[in-house]
């Protein structure tokens, strides 16, 4: 087989560009109707988990998910058959998502339904952020995403923060909180230093000792003023990244200060905005 | 009739511009008498809704009823009245309003007074935001309106990544956790991923488990960092959209400050905003 | 009287410059001790509070407190005689709140000690405001506070929508939702979405049903992503306050941009950074 | 002693540059074989405290235990050998930590292991902290840090101002609201305020009348719009303390980004970071 990394002008070339492309309006049009079948069939997944509307409908959800079935399957092979490497497709993030969209269900046929299985379905979801290619908010994604790698390691080293506090605090409150208060381990201490720490507070664990509320007290403010540190970080991030600046004509340079006049790199003067 | 957008110069054109100006002093007052009557009515439905309340002065309550129902039957008809074109006006977004403020008294007349009906007098708080362009407010609410229209693509793409995380822990949570902590269904794990990320914290759905507890504890601190996001996302808009200042003539510097009446780097004048 | 605001360099005006002024060791040391006795005293009065403490300390706490009272007796009597205009000090802030301090404890000798007439001696509290003109804390107390008089607009308007998004929510709620889930009327729906929209979630209200829980999940989320708006206002006044620039020699303007080469009002040359 | 601050080329030498330093592969692989085995012997004394876990596997626990500590012994009288000054690193930070971390289990074999003295061991975890000098991490957290140095005073006044409304606000509703609701006392009103205020919200102590539920609202939206104030102030710092950059020697410009190479204003080139 020749090296070359488009098929060939035949059908399966044509399908290609529908099933993968989204420059065709047949391609984009595939992609809008794949959106929907796998929204719906995610929703119908989470429907059928309620006891009651299974009850009620059990059979109908039966009936939707086998022909939801059928659809992925034929799209499954469609897109074996269009690609070039279909072992290397069947491997990759999106051929495995799309595999495990569709094997729980004859599994179930198979073995019997058993309930984990069924849910693994709700992975079917992944599979939309393949259509999102389509969308033009790809762009803004990759500047938050551009704004948090930037700063991942600033954020690493808050969480780093954040847990070495909940740890030592959920230590400290164990030893001064009773198993009755609902401090019966470290772990669990933990686990409430960190519901206090995000400031979510269930309250199914509660300080009941004036020590303890003091405490509490403590790490509330401390997470309370903390937020103030990740938001920080991402906005200065993001304002860096979303002032580009112009552009250096001679050595291509970027990331100028939006009133710069000389290139920062080569010294050329800059094109005025 | 002839399409001139102003009414003649009579009694119609005169309360027009009462009833729908503010620069006279006549429809300023009017403005403000409607303004109180609008929060006085829907302050009078809340209270009614309180069971105690109502035993003790519900005759009053329905006097007091009448008595502004009457009142802004009397102002929809005037409104109807004085304007060009009433059919537009009648079905425009406020004339609909206007209408919905009175109509569920009239009903409750005729066919006895519905729960449901009565609630929805509420709808006229949205008749104070047409008071609004009253005050002087509306220059930071645009400036407020402005930079969220501008971070919208940024803001849905990080709601979509809510979404998809609070779909996904709570499809992992209804597995890992027990009905009896709360976990009935897909969707109920769901909301209480919502109410978990966004750390308000209920209680009423807590997991139980250890690998439950942990994977609460990792959404908590996701959404305790994640605020980050759209809290960087808005700064960086207003910051921008609020010093565009003037740019100078003479040697093009731009990021005065909007006062600015010299240019910070030649000392040429500014043109004047 | 001379209408000279300082008075004679007798034993009344060296009072006069210890208790109310600053700038000499004696009068630091007068404030430095003035503040302990007023947080003892104040921490006396929370602690009496606990029925606990005051079963086993009630007499001692009484035998503390009339100390106290005799303290701020004696230097309530000291400020009135010191001062030029008497009568205007009674009626000032600090007056009213010096006076507060000491008068429960006189009507609890006359009346026999009603409870509500004790705990307004924690408005000794507010007195420790007056001890920190001392401290330097000052400038940057004041940065914040311009900060928050600059935006004072903007938080309004947010405010005015939070408000707005709250009763519209609660109403809504009231009619999705039955009593028992602890919606019982607008007021009480109006309160819990309150508690949703600010993140706060005490669960002692939670709605039961699907469409409430789906109603609550986008109160949440609103909540979650607004809470970025009074940030970013903020952000941006605290960022434009922080950093002053240059003052002109010329005509006094202050208000420039760091990197500021000429007066923005006057258009001369600003001194170097 | 000769007052030279490294010691002599010997045995002692080399042991000091694998314990104490990071340069050598050697004093690499010591550092972190050091930080795994802190870790695991902070997560054995964690999964200690959980009854089930100590109940199986509790003769385990105590072998493992005591191995860490006979690790934990010998690299502390290495640490006390190699030193220059062995008392002046014993009384130091990390010194106390690293006896602390060893002295519990000896003092156990000894007294019979009270409960409180095996949790201490958690204190291991201090050390993992003298391991960081390891990673590259510690120029972020230098930046993070700054920024906090920076902001300290406006965040003690923030943290004040917070104080003063959660001891007023809790008094108030230590009045208003009965102890049945759960405000037993002004201290536990204020620990109220406090869970209320930083939006937390157990919900053991929640208001139940209708002027406590409106002062609850008032103190809930003071704190969700109040964290904007230590957002802004960080986000600023850290906006200021991460864009430091050259400054020009020519033009004495100033604000170029961090990696520049010539003057963005003359284009001249910039003196090397």
């Amino acid at each position: 087989m020749a090296p070359l990394t488009s098929p060939k002008e035949t059908n399966r070339a044509a399908l290609f560009r529908i099933i993968f492309g989204t420059s065709t309006p047949a391609g984009r049009a595939f992609d809008v109707a794949l959106l929907w079948c796998i929204v719906i069939s995610v929703v119908l997944v989470m429907l059928e988990s309620v006891p009651a509307i299974k009850a009620r409908y059990g059979h109908e959800f039966h009936v939707a998910e086998l022909c939801f079935t059928a659809l992925f399957t034929v799209e499954y092979l469609l897109r074996l058959w269009v690609v070039e490497r279909p072992v290397r497709y069947a491997f990759s993030f999106f051929g495995v998502v799309d595999l495990l969209s569709i094997l729980p269900t004859y599994l179930s046929l198979v073995m019997g339904g058993a309930h984990t299985l069924m849910v693994i379905r709700v992975l079917r979801l992944l599979r939309v952020f393949r259509v999102f290619k389509l969308v033009r908010y790809v762009r803004e994604a990759g500047m938050l995403r551009d704004a948090l790698i930037a700063s991942r390691r600033k954020i690493l080293v808050f969480l780093m923060v954040v847990l070495s506090i909940t740890i030592i605090f959920g230590t400290v409150m164990y030893l001064v909180e009773s198993p009755e208060a609902g401090f019966t381990s470290i772990p669990t201490s933990i686990y409430w230093a960190i519901v206090t720490l995000t400031t979510v507070g269930y309250g199914d664990i509660a300080p009941q000792t004036w020590l303890g509320q003091t405490l509490a007290a403590a790490i509330m403010i401390l997470g309370y003023a903390m937020i103030a540190v990740p938001t920080g970080i991402v906005s200065v991030e993001i304002a860096r990244s979303g002032s580009p600046g112009p552009k250096c004509l001679s050595c291509h340079a970027t990331g100028h200060l939006p009133d710069a006049v000389f290139c920062r790199k080569c010294g050329a003067a800059l094109p005025s905005p």
